[in-house]
């Protein structure tokens, strides 16, 4: 099997994933028409090649929140990665460091975030977080991920509740009793979406930046008027997401979504988007919207099915050898 | 078989109720175009959902002409339910009660409206019906039904002839000889649509409002033009229907006709509207487009072929639950 | 089986005709894009349906050119029926004399004007003709047309040369060699497309006229510019076709022609469409775009596959029954 | 099996050929969508055809550069014609000498130039080339096109890198080691487009007039933009293509492009285009939207493998009489 496209990872995947797993990672809400979307409307915007322009040297590196990456696409927030390899996210740790880019880690990890860091020492991090209904398991997470080195919180405020995914419901989705949601042990009971609290509002943003002096991103905006709220109340970042199309279903796709939260902002902090990433010019439309970076999630999950870190690795040069043959080829 | 979702009772019922009864439900007319499109009109919809809103306590009930239900969901007209489930329109009583919503009993019902109240006393009911080529028929059926405690006359007004379900001339579709339309007994001759008259016009609402004090709602408006002759004509509500997509095909979809009869209405009366609900964000959508409550038509039906009044109670729960779910996912 | 709609004609056509008739009847040009368009064209117009109308009494009858007609659809011109049945178009003849509507006989019949007028002697017939190379042929059939009591020429103008159908070429299509095109048996050799004039402009309707005392119709008609020059060329009407989606693929459906060439006739002459008409509901939408009749072409020839002149009159009187239903549900 | 229409070349090619062979023709760039949509464009534009319009008579010669061809229908340039068929380009420049057509021949040619003119002495040929990064192999072809009476270059811009095709990715593709790429034998090794420069601007079209007194015809433009640089730096002719859309997915299809291209060059130069042709009827497309003459790059190829130069003609002719059919039936 040779390994071409991002696909050809997703396809490997299906095939030799649990099926409850795969089912898991695969997950839309209801029809999962917004997950499909993300995908369709990258489809539906088309360049305008240019020619005859000096495409020799292609400088692909940027900077997010001023910190260098090795081109403009990091690994998003995703949970259990030990159901994609058994080393999980320790091993998605080194595949960024070796590329050079952002890992943001997610809450719902099955390694702790202590075992993130001592994996790969020195790679860029940022930690996603959720509001808990117990504040003090919030705050002990931010003081952990401080003391680590990670150099962001990434707040996600579009899961106030779970969304409604049939095949985790029908396939009584939990994790294997020998993973852990390690962040949490201790604090609650694992896997118990319920802890977080839906009374969370922009008042909570204040709260959150009261506990700490690391910048603050605002993960799961999908239109401009909470853009604008967004930087009215302080963060220094957006991610334009629909959580993978598996929260509200049939809202807009993210790549859609992009050009209005970059029209509300007008540059006063940095957007980036997730959701629907399959190839190098995927990427490349998304920086010609407005974003700065993009985040892939089930792509990341993929590539470690394949062969942990290496594959995850294999799925993050052939975006970059895709993203810079795109921006060669458009000129 | 896990019931996660609508259309899992809609499998359940094609792949149990015999080939008659599921074509007769399932049936629309001529090539099912406007049947169809009730359901792909909801698609095209699409939420701008917001974040960061307190959705930790949500309430639903709503009151539609005064009385107080659960949530905005009801139980539409839909006839001979003994093909569904024995106990037929009983059990559907007895289950909309039990959730605390309205049901709109069909005059071709296999139950009686005395069989149907006993069945399920103190229920919120309103009665569908016709207008008759002999009105005494018709008057007769006002008289019981006030008689019984009905709060209003639902006044169906898309069906002067049948609509050609051509599934239903290839089954030479009648019902089983121990089922009968109870309603009709002695009166008339049953399952002849023929004896409806042809020739109603607005101005038999007038003489129906003659017999009554109960509110009167119109059911099958599809135009600004018809909704504001409704109107005019002292009704109390209007239900937005195309009889799901069972009379004439190629018509508009329901929730697209919704917003020209809204806008036509301007908040004078109560506007409802049926067909194509599958999910709990439809009906939210539905609300948002300014409908007061949606009614279902055959997801209550597969409900009652899963298990009688237990049955239906899943598919409202889960109605319910989506709901209430999509409310909060969309701030 | 049971002939509940068109389609189910269609079905037994495809079944039980020989596969190089079915396939000559069923042919597009190309892509067969215009032919499949035709009918898509219709789906996509929607009614606005009223109600409360008193439908009781519906008056489907009209008049073409002065002639009633029992019901506003007609037999448009196609070649061959002998293919279809034995009789051919002498079936055709009594069929559409027994429903009391209009047959336009096509030049390239399998039966001859003569037998065509024997075989159901009154009936409403117009003919349709080409004009040929040889002129005194073209002459000769007018003559005998005139003679034959039909009341129209129906004067075919978009075939200067035979489009290409991709399967009669695979099949080397041409009569079998018991059938002749009697019409032009002796005048020309048969199947010869060749021997019409493709020099022919609209100079050549006036010698058409001054052959005749015969009102002309031209057929053919695609644009509102040509509709406007068959006016100023004193014809009596228009027949909107792209025969059958068999010429020019890729041109527009005739639906959506109509609307250009009803609005540049503004009323001085009739307009009647042909092409995609599968349901009742299509003729209203025809009529409701300003056609004054449509003429149905393949479905006529399925009618006659099923049971010659008995079957034509039931895909006659289907269509009639489902054109009255659409009224009546229409508002 | 009887070839009547281009398709019916494809199919067959795709039987016969060995499968990296097909692949390599087939491929497109990435999700191939680019590669779909040059044809799927053709079929949204839609004519609308005049009737009564002499159409005995129709001159369908041309010329391009001043020099006349049987009508505006080239072959692209298109590499490794031996993989289709023993003789390769020496039977497709006897092919186009035949039909009275101009061949552009590609670099990357399995004859060499030499070996194409001795083929067919007299034909009207162009040269297609790159410009290498070592610019004296550049000159030296130059120099050799002239001397074997190629009358115009074609420089293709849009190859600074090769684009990324799947298929050939995974089957390893590379030229069977009996055949070379003859024209760049010596001058460097065979089959690394690294050779290309990448480097190369505008400023290098001056480059390659001052080596040469041919006419320079730019070829890859898929913008107005670029279309007003082209004729601004003296080029003679322009030809809108996206390779075949084996470069950058997801641009415009060529026919799409074709229209701004042709309003920013306002007639200054000749236009052309490619990409997508696959009936007559496109070719009248293009050219009633512009161009001067089309160019078919996979449909020669699958002419080809039928049966070599007979093949090619026979594709050429039906494409000739598709082409003369639609002009007479669209009048």
């Amino acid at each position: 099997m040779s390994m071409v496209c991002l696909s050809d990872f997703e396809a490997y995947a299906k095939k030799y994933l649990p099926k409850i797993a795969w089912d898991y990672f695969a997950a839309g809400a209801d029809d999962c028409t917004t997950r499909d979307e993300n995908i369709l409307a990258y489809k539906r915007i088309h360049f305008r090649p240019r020619m005859l322009r000096d495409v020799s040297m292609m400088d692909i590196r940027t900077k997010i929140l001023g910190s260098e990456i090795s081109f403009p696409v990091g690994i998003a927030p995703t949970g259990f990665h030990q159901l994609a390899w058994p080393d999980g996210e320790k091993s998605t740790a080194r595949a960024a460091r070796a590329m050079d880019i952002c890992y943001i880690a997610s809450t719902y990890s099955t390694c702790s975030l202590e075992e993130i860091s001592m994996a790969a020492p020195g790679g860029l991090r940022w930690f996603q977080l959720y509001i808990h209904r117990n504040r003090a398991a919030s705050q002990q997470l931010v003081r952990r991920a401080e003391a680590l080195g990670f150099q962001a919180l990434v707040l996600t405020v579009d899961l106030p509740y779970t969304g409604k995914r049939r095949d985790d419901v029908r396939n009584g989705f939990r994790l294997p009793p020998h993973m852990k949601v390690k962040n949490l042990e201790g604090a609650f009971e694992v896997c118990k979406m319920s802890l977080l609290d839906p009374s969370v509002t922009w008042n909570d943003v204040y709260w959150l930046q009261s506990l700490t002096r690391l910048p603050i991103i605002i993960k799961g905006i999908l239109t401009g008027e909470d853009a604008a709220l967004a930087v009215k109340h302080g963060v220094q970042g957006i991610i334009v997401s629909n959580h993978g199309g598996r929260q509200l279903d049939e809202g807009p796709a993210t790549i859609d979504a992009l050009v209005e939260v970059v029209e509300a902002v007008r540059g006063r902090v940095e957007v980036y988007v997730d959701g629907g990433i399959r190839k190098g010019s995927d990427v490349l439309k998304a920086l010609a919207l407005g974003a700065k970076c993009v985040f892939i999630g089930r792509p990341a999950l993929w590539g470690l099915a394949y062969k942990g870190e290496e594959g995850l690795q294999d799925v993050l040069r052939i975006l970059q050898d895709e993203f810079r043959l795109s921006m060669a080829l458009a000129g």
